[in-house]
């Protein structure tokens, strides 16, 4: 067997994937675990890609019309109970709230005090207390579409947490809208899982599948879901956002009605759809390497570093005023229409110890700047999409010449190599048979099956830890016959192990 | 009497002020109450100035170092009991979560069920839960300063509550940062203050004094707490932001120990500070007239709006042209290193009744634009810092070319009123019977009063309805006489009825 080559991450993808994973995040010092027991603590660098995801997503949602506001983080134990499915949904596990006071106790310790005429329930999701404010603000045709998105956080309680991926609080978004027409209401759901295809393929860097969930895995409450779903580097499905259209559920539940132009009053149609940290999972699950944490540009908190490299104070004054430089000229260029993101690292650390750093915090492009490359004019690059050791001297001036075509080579490769990935992880199956093995098979992906939509084979299903992941829109192929049930007519559904 | 001009807003504020207040909300559809008891909405025009707010601050952390992190929603009741002063104040009104289930009751209703084994309390503000993270990321003075900023929500339970004054749930931003040195968290304390008042000043045009808190308003475990407090147009205080040196008491609490250079290990120093949308309340009393709310340009979700006014389809397609062309070349201009927000509003309804909504919502510059304008290449311009009669034709190249001017004198004129207000309703007063005449009479404001800090005449101040404000850092007057205790060499205290 040939040596390895030493990776900074320890397992590696190979050994053992998940723990690889953690170790990623570790190693990136994007996020830990907190002493509350489900909860996460989003470090600095983690809640930096955040908040780039945050940007990119608002000025897409602001650009589609919508407007943002903020609701309460309670809800009413008896709103959540006016939707059946939702109820059913969402009450399992959940933070309820049954006192408003801590009171000394007996023994010296606090113990909860004013008891709540009502329970509130920390929101799992804002259908019924957003639903009943648009019962107030909907009256007429001319208040629809009402579009209005919420940046918050949510609680659903959970045993079996992992970083990013499943939390018992989390961060997220979710766009609720209120239409006149189911049709306007399920063009908007189909708009806005384009708006996530969008940012998942053009920002993430990372190809996804849209499509319509199965009846078994619908949102409690909706009349149908859409999703779109990205493979793992393990060949595993993460579902990175779903778009709902609830038909006129909620309204009746929330009594959201409106005065149509023909003077009658009609109940309103809604949607809601919503991405969470969990994309912060999909991204390192979709780009990471051996090394650790690899960030698309167009989500990297720091697009480029400049680590300075000297041996005494005077070529210190030297490098750093040659790295300042060169930041201010970077800085005035603008790629996606937003300054450059540029840090010198002038940390009091060796110089190798910080390349390691940035390499495992995944910044795409690093300089390393001597006096030698100060004497050339030139800088000497590493690419995180590249070997660490590969690295090449390049002109100073070229380099701020090429830099919004390097961005853009790196941003795409990175998308190109994952969809290849993908590609090459896909199979189509044409029988039960084949489907058992493949699943049963080392190394599984994303299994395109004509299959009929109802429960007759979940235990299949179960017994392989397999999930319908959706129903593509995209559905080439035309229909066929179900390889399960021998239904006729029926679509292909991807199938698919799962996080 | 003479007959009153027509206000939009009734009641006015000679009339009923907290009712006035309460109806410039609703007239600029900021803000209303929520079915949960003492949380509100933040409608689209009230977080859009939130979310102003957030970028002029966020930048200015960042600016001065700090990073930003998220902290769970949730402290265990454990850690709240670690730091007795801070239990005393926290944990007397908050939401407590003893359940982590619903379940269906024997009437068919939703129970709470899972019972915890520890309680949760949600967050009323997050040093206990930040200080347990503090304490495994901080080993060494290497790690020193540890600067970190969340946005976040939290919760203290309030049972009378007023829209963005004081509400069970809010918004806001805590800092939390560890030191090395007394000296060194004391003056980052001081310079967070300074950030504040910066932002007050420069962003909201609201004037504030920059002050110590007496050690009855100190917030519970602080070693010292110092406040900007702004004057509201009634004369009452509204403390607007606040900064607290937290000794190492939760340091102590949280055990968050370095390693020293000497190769001690010491307590850290840590600090707290934070703002919230009460901002907004106090941004809405500071500059709002009878008219509705008023807006400083820095702050405005839209700095100019584009009314266009037409009678038929054909006037339409060319005013519409016209102003699409007008906002474009207004876009291309930067004032305070960002784009100008300009909207075109084309809502099918009477322009009068558009003009008197952006009057309501605060919009500080209006255009009408109609053929007639056009034909001269003009704009028909109104102020939101001036009546609303008082219109003007400009040339529209006047106009595009003195803009970024004309913002400034809007932005400085509005903290210039507020500053001639307040300077009109601040006085000095050197007996305890000049302040109880004072503070018994018609329209009592700021007083500048010699007072020892001591609890002696709490009960005076009680019967009056008056707080210490905070001790000025800036103590014009040197030191002098108590007016209540006799107390020689005390500095001035200002005193005031408040938020």
């Amino acid at each position: 067997m040939a040596k390895q080559a030493k990776t900074a991450i320890s397992p590696t993808r190979a050994e053992d994937y998940p723990e690889w994973y953690q170790q990623v995040i570790r190693a990136a010092d994007l996020a830990e675990v907190s002493p509350v027991r489900g909860c996460m603590v989003i470090k600095p660098w983690g809640y930096a890609i955040w908040e780039r995801m945050q940007s990119v997503l608002d000025e897409m949602f602001k650009a589609t019309g919508h407007q943002n506001a903020y609701f309460p983080l309670f809800i009413p134990k008896s709103f959540l109970e006016k939707e059946a499915e939702h109820v059913e949904g969402f009450a399992k596990e959940c933070a309820v709230v049954t006192h408003h006071r801590l009171e000394e106790g007996p023994d010296g310790g606090l113990v909860p005090a004013g008891p709540l005429e009502e329970p509130l329930i920390v929101r799992p999701t804002s259908e019924t207390i957003i639903g009943a404010m648009f019962a107030k603000w909907v009256n007429s045709y001319r208040d629809l579409p009402l579009l209005i998105n919420q940046w918050a956080n949510v609680v659903r309680w959970e045993l079996r947490t992992r970083l990013f991926l499943r939390t018992a609080e989390f961060l997220w978004q979710e766009g609720h809208t209120a239409h006149a027409t189911a049709q306007d209401a399920i063009d908007h759901t189909q708009r806005m899982l384009e708006v996530y295809a969008t940012f998942a393929e053009g920002s993430m860097a990372m190809p996804v599948v849209m499509g319509e969930k199965t009846a078994g895995e619908r949102f409690p409450g909706a009349v149908s879901t859409y999703s779109i779903e990205a493979m793992m580097q393990d060949g595993k499905a993460l579902q990175a956002g779903t778009s709902h259209f609830l038909g006129q559920n909620f309204a009746r539940a929330q009594e959201i009605r409106y005065q149509s132009q023909e003077g009658q009053l009609e109940y309103a149609w809604t949607t809601s759809w919503g991405v969470s940290t969990r994309l912060i999972g999909a991204l390192i699950m979709t780009h990471s390497d051996d090394d650790g944490l690899v960030l698309p540009p167009a989500l990297a908190p720091q697009q480029i570093v400049l680590v300075p490299i000297y041996r005494d104070e005077e070529q210190r004054a030297e490098v750093i005023a040659y790295c300042n430089h060169l930041r201010n000229e970077l800085r005035d260029v603008r790629w996606r229409d937003e300054r450059l993101r540029v840090h010198i690292d002038d940390r009091d650390m060796r110089g190798g110890d910080k390349v390691w750093d940035h390499i495992k915090k995944g910044v795409p492009i690093r300089l390393e700047i001597g006096p030698r490359d100060i004497a050339n004019d030139s800088v000497f690059m590493g690419r995180r999409d590249r070997a660490p050791k590969e690295k090449q001297g390049v002109a100073r001036a070229d380099f701020v010449a090429g830099i919004e075509a390097l961005l853009d080579e790196i941003q795409a490769g990175l998308l190109q190599r994952a969809l290849a990935f993908r590609e090459a992880n896909t199979v189509t199956l044409d029988s039960k048979e084949e489907f058992v093995a493949y699943f049963k098979g080392d190394s599984p992906g994303f299994a395109w099956c004509y299959a009929a939509d109802d429960p007759s084979y979940e235990e299949l299903l179960k017994d392989l830890k397999v999930t319908a992941r959706n129903i593509p829109l995209d559905h080439n192929g035309g229909t066929g016959t179900c390889i399960f049930t021998g239904t006729p007519d029926v679509k292909r559904t991807i199938f698919a192990k799962a996080y």
